[in-house]
């Protein structure tokens, strides 16, 4: 399982105020922490609130640059906003994100080989998010015939189903579940897959409680990566059981007790 | 799902000391509580240390049905134990369990006709528990010829793919998993599946995080029942989350406060 911190978000307060008054020590401690807890990558988003995204972007990069090698998820919907971030973020990162617009992929697909990154792509267009597991497999295949059209190879794909909160949108989340194996079948090599997860719970109670169960579903079903909080010790150890359940990782009695 | 409550077995030192005393406070308190907190049935097994079974089950069947009218799940390795209990037990039992040697399913098949009762049958034979998805696969498919050939119908029947503990046999568990939906395949109506979750964590640290995650991954896959502790509120928890997810159970705010 790729485990993507989502903690450097300019939609938390903290970080909101670390990126105003450029303190450059809580953003790295966030950065070390996450890696710390398991985090293989970092989402790096300067939040909906930045005056100048491009400007906090690149300073976002730079200071996670400064303390840690660790790959970074560039998230904005602007591509310009994501090219700057790339050309200072280093090996392995990944474009956050584009929709199954054509048009858009097609770009994201071109800067993605530009700066040897991967890619997510989300399973909406310019419409919003479908409703059902078929307009979310129709969506996949769109990313994946521009994929192939444009010579963009499935390895640098991840496929992202677009998590809806549970208190609106309850009947999705089982075809959610099912679409992570209908992407199995639709491609060979079979587009790895990834989810939002706290997108969830939001506005629900019980938060934690619903993202950790969703992730052991969903990794039962296949799912290879999850944008969520790795500080979460309760989703961490979760995670391991189910990989551990799985095989994927060998049982040993004091798994827990040593961390990770 | 069908939450079967595993609590009263004279396995634990509590039960076998009750049905030594004939205390049957301890018992009707242990099957009340269970029952309150969301068990659909409760198995009932006097124990490996029992003198005389058959008195004892008597014991246990009565003084559980003094109290409570819930669907018992008589549960001995002894036909004759298991006889004695259904002539008491009351409508919606179950015989726990047959294995998969059609001689020992012909009779328990028989007496759960006799009775009115539902029968767990497991995917093993008198060689023991089979090592991976394709044996159990072929002892489910020997139970399902056994109920057809002698018209026992498969809404009685409930397969058990019979879990061994991860420190054991780690690399069996997503054979199992997988099981669950071999098994829907196999026949029109599908035979429902329990396991005894708790068999999972035989042995290991940390054994309510190990029941909880292989329990929400299961009922991902479409398990239908489970032999396992109610009063554990972890597990319970989980597992309405998951259904709720499965769009099982309709998801509220509260559910959790107001306790299920």
């Amino acid at each position: 399982m790729f485990v993507i911190g989502e903690l450097i978000n300019g939609m938390y307060a903290k970080v909101a105020a670390a990126i105003r008054s450029k303190d450059a020590d809580t953003i790295r401690a966030l950065a070390r922490d996450q890696a710390a807890a398991g985090a293989n990558a970092l989402d790096v988003n300067v939040g909906p609130a930045s005056a100048d995204p491009v400007r906090d972007m690149v300073w976002l990069v730079t200071t996670i640059r400064s303390g840690l090698n660790i790959p970074l998820c560039l998230d904005n919907t602007k591509p310009a906003v994501i090219e700057e971030g790339l050309k200072i973020s280093g090996p392995g990162s990944i474009i956050n994100s584009s929709n199954a617009d054509p048009e858009r992929l097609r770009m994201a697909m071109a800067m993605a080989k530009r700066y040897k990154a991967s890619l997510i792509a989300l399973t909406m267009d310019a419409k919003g998010v479908p409703q059902d597991r078929e307009r979310r497999l129709e969506m996949a295949s769109v990313i994946l015939e521009t994929a192939a059209e444009t010579g963009f190879s499935v390895q640098d794909l991840w496929i992202d189903p677009v998590l809806m909160p549970i208190h609106v949108a309850q009947p999705q989340l089982c075809g959610i579940l099912g679409l992570l194996s209908d992407l199995k079948g639709l491609a060979a090599p079979a587009p790895r897959t990834v989810v939002g997860l706290s997108n969830i719970s939001q506005g629900a109670q019980e938060r934690r409680l619903i993202n950790r169960t969703f992730l052991v579903m969903a990794v039962a079903g296949g799912l290879e990566a999850a944008i969520m909080d790795p500080l979460d010790t309760e989703l961490m150890a979760a995670l391991t059981t189910a990989e551990m359940i799985l095989n994927k990782k060998i049982y040993c009695d004091s798994i827990r007790k040593t961390g990770r």
